[in-house]
């Protein structure tokens, strides 16, 4: 029924002229994967990992492709990969190296054509001997913030804007949605309204900035009719590499396991629709304040 | 009878331990200042030129801090400097350059011995050749993102940090005021909850994490008993450079003088009270969304 009133309009179009020709085009090669095309970025470890790993379980016909920065070093995602041979591809993708996006892009459109779902879950907080949370201001680096600024907030962006082009094409084909989604993993702290507590100064203000540049993408996509939609997503506190040294104060059942939280985060996923473009939820599906 | 209430409250403070003794004798120390100091970021042009303008012919006591990146080519500075010898004092300070910061600290610590109000009043939304505000996600450049974020969040941020011990010591003497004030010159396209048309996205995201960092700030100077407020200040349209190439659209009666403009912004400063802390105001004194 859906192909035939395709190739009813797939008709229609050609009266119509060629930018109609391509939209039903485009359409009908996405339709190929049945189970839907979904992208984890930063998926050597963590929440990343445990989308990939659900991804591929829970939806027996959908296709994951994984990117990591290392993807020999990645065992998690090489384990999944003798599982699922056929249905996971992993590529190298560095977001602080441009060139590994756009040769990432180049890779999915060659294989498969079209993306129906992009996770940017990659994100950094501390790292040793170069970044530390920020306990005060008189601790604030000029390099932290500029480097989370780089991995938190510009690399997302730019994937975004290489992967653009196959979204469009993919849309909500072959998924259940009505529209492609692209979810970035924000948090909390970022939330300018609900800071209370101060500190964290690199990292807050890293995800203040993807959730401005999410919405004003979502404002593009929104106005371009694309079939596209963008949503930022609190994991909630997840046991993970990212919160490892800061759960000392996490009260008791507060910290989630990766199992849970991206149970949650794909349920939200999964049932989102246009209205939900350019919104930033927490894993219970509660908007956060900007 | 002020000057009575401090020495007794510094004969009590003996009794109570260095701490206390400190906190008054830096009150004593900047009340020499009788119309206060206040240090103008971001002064050869523009609205910062104009704040400096302001600052000293409505105070005839006030002492301005003028710093830019070229002194010897800020014309306008230097006829400001022809007419308000005494009370004007130019430093140069690049804000990508953190060394000048300290040198403009150092350099004010040593002539005044604190401030009592700091604006930075800096800003980039263009540079020709260099950087342009995105009409589309596929002109985003890494290279603009990371330059508007240096130079409109992190500077402004570094300069807070290193003028800290100075409002720390300024507080509100001299001004009739109860506090410092740091005044962060952000835009209303850096709110994300207000952003309706999308693009820009380097300036936007840069502002709204300048609004996040200036936040973050003001939570610890609240949580510290620091008698300094921060402000994030919209200017509305205004007539400069920087507004220039972008003018054509903005509807009859909307595009303000540099003038008229900080009279509004002065005024919202001159009146801020503890409440008004990490609080973002447009120029008529309504609060915009994060
Ligand atoms: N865990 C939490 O409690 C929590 C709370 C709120 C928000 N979040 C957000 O959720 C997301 C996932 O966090 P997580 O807890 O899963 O963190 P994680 O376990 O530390 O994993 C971080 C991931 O980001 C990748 N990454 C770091 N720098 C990268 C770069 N330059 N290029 C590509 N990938 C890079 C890492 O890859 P390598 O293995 O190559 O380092 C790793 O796969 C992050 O955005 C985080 O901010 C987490
Ligand atoms: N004009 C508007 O309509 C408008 C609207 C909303 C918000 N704003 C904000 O208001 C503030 C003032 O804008 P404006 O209209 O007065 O802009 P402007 O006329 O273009 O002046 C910009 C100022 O920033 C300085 N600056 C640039 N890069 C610097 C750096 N690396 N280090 C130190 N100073 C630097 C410039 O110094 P040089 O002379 O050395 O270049 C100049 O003094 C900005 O934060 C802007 O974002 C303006």
């Amino acid at each position: 029924m859906k192909l035939f009133v395709l190739n009813q309009s797939a008709f229609m179009a050609t009266q119509l002229g060629l930018r109609s020709i391509r939209r039903v085009s485009t359409f009908c090669t996405s339709a190929k994967w049945e189970g839907g095309v979904s992208m984890v970025q930063g998926a050597s470890r963590g929440i990343g990992l445990e989308f990939v790993k659900q991804l591929l379980e829970k939806n027996e016909k959908g296709h994951v492709i994984a990117t990591c920065r290392n993807p020999d070093g990645a065992t998690g995602l090489l384990d999944l990969k003798n599982k699922f041979a056929d249905r996971l591809n992993i590529l190298p993708l560095d977001l602080t190296i441009e060139s590994t996006i756009e040769a990432s892009a180049k890779s999915i459109k060659e294989r498969y054509g079209s993306l129906n779902l992009l996770i940017n879950a990659s994100g950094i907080l501390s790292l040793p001997d170069v970044m530390q949370p920020e306990t005060t201001l008189s601790k604030v680096q000029k390099s932290s913030l500029l480097l989370a600024y780089e991995v938190n907030a510009v690399g997302p962006i730019l994937v975004i804007k290489h992967m653009w082009p196959l979204l469009k094409d993919g849309g909500g084909s072959g998924t259940g949605r009505d529209v492609a989604v692209v979810a970035n993993l924000s948090a909390r702290v970022g939330s300018i309204g609900d800071n209370r507590l101060g500190g964290w100064h690199s990292y807050r203000s890293s995800k203040s900035a993807l959730n401005q540049l999410t919405k004003t993408v979502s404002v593009e996509f929104a106005r371009k009719k694309d079939p596209i939609i963008c949503l930022l997503l609190h994991p909630g506190t997840v046991d993970t590499d990212l919160s490892r040294p800061f759960q000392r104060n996490v009260p008791e059942g507060k910290l989630f396991t990766k199992e849970f939280s991206v149970q949650k985060l794909l349920s939200i996923i999964n049932n989102a629709k246009g209205h939900d473009n350019g919104k930033f939820y927490a894993w219970d599906g509660q908007e956060i304040p900007w």
